[in-house]
């Protein structure tokens, strides 16, 4: 069915944690889902969706990117003029594979309703909806943002996100394998206790790689994506996944880590020496001799996050 | 006495933690320590001693900045060449108040050593020596590279340190009480292990603080100076510290914590606004309040770590 209007958004996958940045630090990268909409004002549903996950999603008004606008125009009063919609998604961030599908989900409905309407909300709104929404900033944030991102919970609540862009460049290598993770299942492993000890490790890495990558300096990554609050504890999750990890190091990566609550794994590739090929392939082969089938995506840093894409961009 | 050659070397007080940083963050201060001193070959010494804590200071073999000194010249294979010294110090860094004093001593015997022999040693290197004598690089780090500093512990023991000059002018306003602590006695006080959702509140603002920090975004320094994993369980051992921290920031600091480990209270106020004669009056009438008397230092962030005083600084 051909609307009038339509508007279509763009939403980067992300990939939260960075190696000691539990619930903390966030990024987004070069692989989109897009959405294209028009809003209606009849509780009428037409939802067309390819790609990844696709068989999966529901066609109705259960459809997250629908509740998530329907979220935004409620925060805006507008939630009954608007009731039902005409939906076509293209999918290409794996989903429950700890590259944020969900978040995209969220802040494409977000972001497409916000800009339905005029733009009532600034991104930094968009941002605590979808903290709401999701239950935590780790993947809204950036995927909001673009970049990298650096969140914190304020007093009142409020999420505060500090987006930046690197002064080196990073390739992203991201082997995803071939089964899902929830993230609830993930999360069940980890201990409410940790040693003070874990925790100063921790904030110091978290410190020195934004330091270092700030400033542009690659000398100091060499230890910062190490992590000691969640990557041992959900180890025994992902099969293969310390052989993995150090296939990526000694293939050339400055950093290897689980992407989110895994189970695909992310290893940093500093561009000027750029193995990413090789990385993502010893990559591969470790998954495997864990019986583990998986493939790789060689990826960028997003720099503009979820955005409208104009009509010239759509050929 | 007159030595045909000295040394004259100058070394920042330093403060710790930044609030969020346990362990991990460090800066420099422009209130020194200085050192002349003239390396002897026979075991005799004439030490004199003028500021802080000058009396209590040992004029013997025993003296931290000439066991240093000996450290180093061991580290380099020459300490039998050198058995004794002549040297004249003035202390500025109040003793025993989480000012890094005793790191200042450490680094100023390394550092004039080193050039005393020509330099064999890089900052890098004397960062791993003073960290051996101090047992933390919390404060000789800042000392030796100036500015802000993250530290990191590698996994081969190493200490990594990434030192930066923020994008934007703070004002260290210290207030400084008239009792001393021992840093023995405010680790006792720290539990072992913590809740993860603490060890996040930290990380996320360690991180927050240096990417604002770095690139000048004073916006987002109003939450990241809070901390969870010291300051709560070091609160008993200072009294009125929480209204002390809580008075500063009325007055207009973007943010106040416990230097080091106290008993030392430090603010942070941006300088275009600068109040930061209001936040030290009100620090001490904080501290009044609470029945301990005070003094307080304005200072900037020192910019160059210990360095050789050229003889025409001296005048």
């Amino acid at each position: 069915m051909a609307e009038e209007k339509t508007i279509h958004v763009r939403v980067p996958g992300t990939s939260a944690n960075c190696g000691p940045g539990f619930d903390t630090l966030g990024l987004a990268c070069t692989i989109y889902n897009d959405l294209e909409i028009a809003l209606r004002p009849d509780p009428v549903f037409e939802i067309e969706i390819t790609g990844e996950g696709a068989s999966g999603i529901p066609r109705n008004a259960t459809n997250v990117v629908w509740t998530s606008a329907q979220y935004l125009l409620k925060q805006a009063g507008r939630e009954k003029e608007f009731r039902g919609a005409w939906m076509r998604m293209h999918n290409r961030v794996p989903v429950s594979r700890g590259l944020g599908s969900s978040a995209a989900a969220i802040v494409a409905g977000l972001k497409a309703a916000n800009v339905w309407i005029g733009n009532p909300f600034s991104r930094r709104d968009l941002l605590q909806f979808a903290t709401a929404i999701e239950g935590h900033p780790d993947n809204v944030a950036p995927a909001i943002f673009g970049g990298f991102t650096v969140n914190i919970q304020a007093d009142g609540g409020e999420t505060e996100c500090f987006s930046f862009l690197p002064k080196l460049r990073l390739k992203l290598v991201v082997a995803v394998p071939d089964f899902p993770l929830a993230t609830k299942k993930a999360r069940e492993v980890l201990p409410d206790l940790i040693s003070r000890r874990d925790a100063v490790f921790n904030a110091g890495r978290v410190g020195m790689m934004i330091a270092a990558l700030v400033e542009g300096r690659d000398r100091y990554l060499t230890h910062v994506f190490e992590d000691r609050l969640h990557q041992p504890y959900r180890e025994s999750l992902i099969p293969g996944m310390p052989q993995v990890l150090e296939a990526a190091r000694e293939a050339g990566a400055i950093g290897a880590s689980l992407s989110g609550a895994g189970p695909c794994l992310i290893a940093f590739v500093l561009q000027e020496r750029h193995r990413a090929r090789e990385v993502g392939e010893a990559m591969l082969q470790a998954f495997r001799g864990a019986g583990v089938t998986s493939r790789y995506l060689l990826l960028d840093l997003d720099t503009k996050g979820a955005h409208v894409v104009k009509s010239e961009e759509k050929a």
